[in-house]
């Protein structure tokens, strides 16, 4: 088994997770397969490519950023000056790296930009865990701003101990709550924050909660923005496709249900854009309509070859 | 350690627990302490009986129930035609019995007349665990119904499982979600059933989550019930007095938290009852403002010697 | 085919129809059987009684007004000191007469009181055809009110033309709207007014459509009453019971739709009490809660027998 | 009378109705009577052409679709290289043809596109007719979806019945209510589809009760989806210009009524974007907010000579 | 001019204001005049009192405290033992001190019951000027808790300045907004206190901004105590009667406005009881529907000979 | 002291307000500071006009209408052909003088756009006091519409007057209102005209109580317009920086309030968004979103230099 075949394999079975690491290892895996294409002739490289590309899109249904890394390098490849096969791979490792060079941008950029809007005094609601939030945490603490957070524990993988933890190592005081008591949480908060999966021009697609949190904060007034590299947004919605929900296996919840129970165990929902005071990207501070235009304007590519 | 004691042990430790158990023992101590008084003076024996009353009374904060069971036993006793200590004793036995009779009585009622609102098809949501609630739903399918539910599993304690494992015996059919994809289980429901700890003239109080499940209830129009022995009002809230909502240890939600991570562990929480379509006790349907005037004309005395 | 029969078979085909209508003829009916009884014996004439009874509230299901008409009598006579048959049929006639005069006495009361509440240069909201409502409208407009009154058409039967016809008769100025154009009718109102056909402790009936301009009035803060003789109080619903909404057949609505349209042609609805400001019957103003407490204490019979 | 008067005289009498017929029948007026035009004069020819234009904008008022058709040919034949008289009316001739080719592919694409949010299971609601609504639902059906349409009859016409027979013919099971019942409907569906009139920067236009029933389908979470082709913008509302809403007679409702009942008939009204979920056009599935900046980057010339 | 043309006069030109104050000079009018008249008829008595009650009735719209006192003493009279004029002008004495006492007693208990939802660390949020909020809130004080009041100046009187300073002398610490910021103030606000003119089966009345700073607790979910002596209820509302808005002068507002620009000046607005978490009285804390029946209960003679 | 410090002076001491008049003399100031610069050097210059630019956006925190005219001019300044130093001041007076003319033909725009929204008949409401919301009313005014305007006097320095007296001059009638009356006075009127000092991608500032009546006027359906000169737009908000909202004195509202009476005084406040049916501006009437893209595309130089 080769390098491509066992990340796959770890994406498959969530040893790789989270849609940053999926993607840097989906690109890692893309890059090494396609260096390996035997052909010299241009359009059987493209078509190998179009083959490898395919596969990598098959094992998780709802990553649009490793989607979007990977179309960036194709889209790229296709349009760069004409060249036979070495001068391809050449130009393809490069812009796999401009890849990774993006993502890493993208994630100093939002700490910077989101931190802004956290102040000495706040405290600060988040959902699940999510590495933009914990690194815009991470700046607005090294900024000289004190501040708390409450979050949930997020049943059933309990990520909100992960966020919990990190923020400990940070010295970022934290209360912690079980996911049904976050109204009594929301409504102490100054501003919420929660990650990203997918935003297409009607939803916004988070961990499951997210959507009765959001109408929560509303019912309060606490501004909410969802944080993530905006190449997270998935074009094929613009198509009318919608994003599946991954519904996950019932022993997460309950291992030995009695007979009769079935367990429901759907990873994320749908966020009603409504309810969303501004999406956080690399690109600034925006309400979810003018985030799908600088998604255009800035990454022209992204809406094209869908 | 005589048997009162060993009672009120298990009620502080929680080994004893559900508000109809926790009455049920709480009576049952309060008659074998009261049985054993030694003085043959009137006056001396009431003085005797309230000692015992004021220390089972500081045992739970929020047990109304209980509180009221016992109030109703003093409450005749004291109005009941003069008599000396042995006479009083028996009456004393007499009267216990009848406060057991009542709660007997009362789940009988209430799951009789709340069956009447479940109907072939449906699906029902409940939160955590309520033996009301179950005694209705066993009621239901005995009448012929055939219906869903839908239940949370209730972090920290896991509540949700028993209510689950109840139903499976039943044979009636359970979808069981995580606290936070609540909304999804509200949204496809007919019918909301929650038990209920106390009841004052301007809040309901039930297990944290339920103001938020029933923020959500209200907001797709699922009518919510609020089920539970009438004598679950509390009185002392006329005079402005409120409930003490019990904060239970942060192990039961995590064992070995990081250091700066603190956790807030709320036993239940007020919903407003304007949230709430119907108070369902052994009085009939009910909104809540008109269940408090049926308990003034059903139950005087227990608005009285507040 | 004697009279009895006759009055049945029409309310049955709703030649006779309008809750007062049918409460009248109902009791007619009632009254003429009753007095035929050959029986001399008391125990078999209230067996007789109540047979009689049964028949009639089998006729129609949701008639509260109607069956409390004849409670009223039957509760009464059971009370009435001791007497023979004959005397009983002389008390029953009696108790009839007070019946018809109750219906008489609250349809004034209703129209005085409620007149108090329109002003000249209102403009008045109605939905279908109330004769409750049209007669406060005629009280209003002797009192030397001028005001406008916006109605529906109501479909499928028009009734709201009925409305229009009365109203231009006492020569109020009508603004005549189709039912989806009732948003924009409401929104101009100043006041709105339906009749109903049930009350319950947790829900008000009327016809369709009544919820969804509910909904609207509220929206807007048009205050909304519903008008109506307070023996219109279903008691079952404190015991669980819902009432049947009656649903007519497709002709109504459409003759001879093509294959495969089903036509739901449902007569009422439920409206939430908390989107109504206040019932107004013979016992005046109040809440849809205080409405309850007031049954209660003005005709302590209606909850007693059900 | 030639052509041209008998098309203006037809859209006039609403025997050409439909806002995609309109525009089709008023493009092929426009092109009929150009053609016709006698000057061998550039200025003239133009000038001759404008006076056309003005005569059919002047029949219907609110007809974006159709305006822009011919905006969209004026405004071509202005830019397209300097011809003589003869050359310009071949050119305009061929755009005339374009349009409705553009006519044509809108059609085809909305069904495609708003097609893949309808699965088996659903209940699609939707009120009056509109023949892009009937595509998508055909496109869907025609894909393999086994899905329900909730209709109204939507007085006064009925256009609800068009909806229901067209359907009947696709052999989509319909179930049909009268317009009141809409809150019933609605709350049982998964999805709404309306057509739609106008879209401006502020408001969408579409049948009379389309706000009404959008308050119901935001209060149930009912996604609602405005379907059309984007040349229904119209640009005149950048400028704070209104739609006129047309009102029609009132013998559409009440043939004779009495004196003193005015009959209020209002065609169409205004949605608030806040309650669509998405405008569908040919363009893809965007929030009313990014439909505009999508048609001014798509269609650069709509909002240009206004 | 005697003492009761004096005291009159001034609660008609304000000079005496306040509902507790000019229900305190009603009385002591009611009671010179009263005491004072010659007949010695029983009849005629009784004839001549119910003159003085008009007298007093006229100056004020609103009253409805001094309007229930002055009737809890004719009501009482009437009611007690036959006596001679002498006898009953005696009663009469007696009676006006018993409402004295009544009014003082409510003033104490309301203090008392909410004073119990005030605890240390609590923002309190008040509008205008109510003694009997200034009561709660040094009772509070006394009682030991540590709070800050948040009001506002209440245009056009500053009335809130009223209620600063006197805050002020009992230390409690205030924040003083405008109006306009209420919003602000309320949404950092634990609770919020209202004193009230008048309570109806349907309606609060209290000062102008009362409904809007409503709307805005119940937004954020503030609750909301509307405070006051019962006898401010209003029983004629249940009959259909609305109070009378009174509409003061301009100049209050503005001295010299321009020519054109007309003021509105209304002193007070309704409140929606939907919006009102309790009414605390004397009687206790009650929703609005529940206090309506403790009214009732309480007082029956308030409904009585309205 | 010379022109420039003269000016900073009054802009601080607020004797010249209104961010308009803030903003023309801003330029001013800057104009003739620049054009006295001395030294011949190019970067020199431009050294030296930073200077400028850092000191005048000193003196107010919240004024991106000037400061955005001083980016223009220094903008264009830059990219203009290559010149020497007069050349640069020639060029710089040119840009001056073209700002200025941009603000007048804002100014004119937006009366003529926003005007076409006010009909004869409609009650137009407005708050504090707005150069262009004037504007607007007196265009409306000119092209023939008879309307009224409700407006509040807007504590604490009363430009509410102002907005009168300038109406009043124009024969506009006008109903003035105290703050706290603003709910009544928005429920009646047709449409809400606001002034606005600043827009972000996610917020809207404007004088303290817009957020408040915002919320009232969405509650009615009154749609809601910003009415401003585009250049009004901050795009720090896109780097996630907020507007600081001035406190000014207490003194403002309460000379000598007694001790421990603390007065919060902040100038204006953020409305949401989505509480604005549309911003007018010379651009046209946009959606606040859609201004966001419009202001991108017709002045791209805003978002730039940040």
């Amino acid at each position: 088994m080769d390098q491509f075949e066992r990340i796959l394999g770890d994406i498959k079975s969530v040893k790789i997770q989270g849609a940053e690491n999926v993607a840097i290892n989906g690109v890692k895996a893309f890059r090494c397969r396609a260096l390996k294409i035997k052909t010299g002739r241009y359009e059987k490289f493209f078509e190998e490519v179009g083959r490898i590309k395919a596969k990598i899109f098959e094992i998780r249904p709802t990553e649009p950023l490793m989607r979007n890394c990977i179309r960036y390098v194709i889209s790229n490849l296709k349009s760069s000056p004409g060249a036979d096969v070495p001068g391809l791979k050449k130009t393809l490792s490069k812009l796999c790296k401009e890849v990774l060079e993006h993502m890493d941008y993208a994630e100093g950029m939002i700490a910077k930009i989101a931190a802004h809007r956290i102040h000495t005094g706040m405290i600060v609601f988040t959902h699940c865990h999510s590495s933009t939030v914990v690194n815009i945490l991470r700046y607005a603490k090294k900024e000289g701003n004190w501040f708390r957070v409450y979050n949930t524990e997020t049943r059933p993988l309990y990520q909100g101990r992960i966020t919990a933890r990190e923020l400990s190592k940070l010295r970022i005081p934290v209360v912690h709550f079980v996911d049904s008591a976050a109204r009594i949480a929301i409504r102490k908060s100054d501003i919420a924050l929660f990650g990203v999966d997918a935003i297409t021009t009607t939803k916004i697609y988070n961990k499951i909660g997210s959507e009765m949190f959001a109408v929560i904060a509303n019912k309060y007034d606490v501004p909410l923005y969802v944080c993530g590299d905006s190449w997270k947004f998935d074009p094929e919605g613009i198509y009318g496709f919608e994003e599946t929900v991954e519904k996950r296996g019932p022993e997460e919840i309950w291992k030995n249900p009695p007979r009769g129970v079935n367990i429901e165990n759907p990873t994320f929902e749908r966020i009603n854009p409504d309810l969303v005071t501004a999406v956080i990207s690399e690109l600034g501070v925006y309400s979810p309509e003018n985030f799908v235009e600088e998604i255009k304007r800035a990454y022209p590519w992204i809406c094209k070859s869908c």
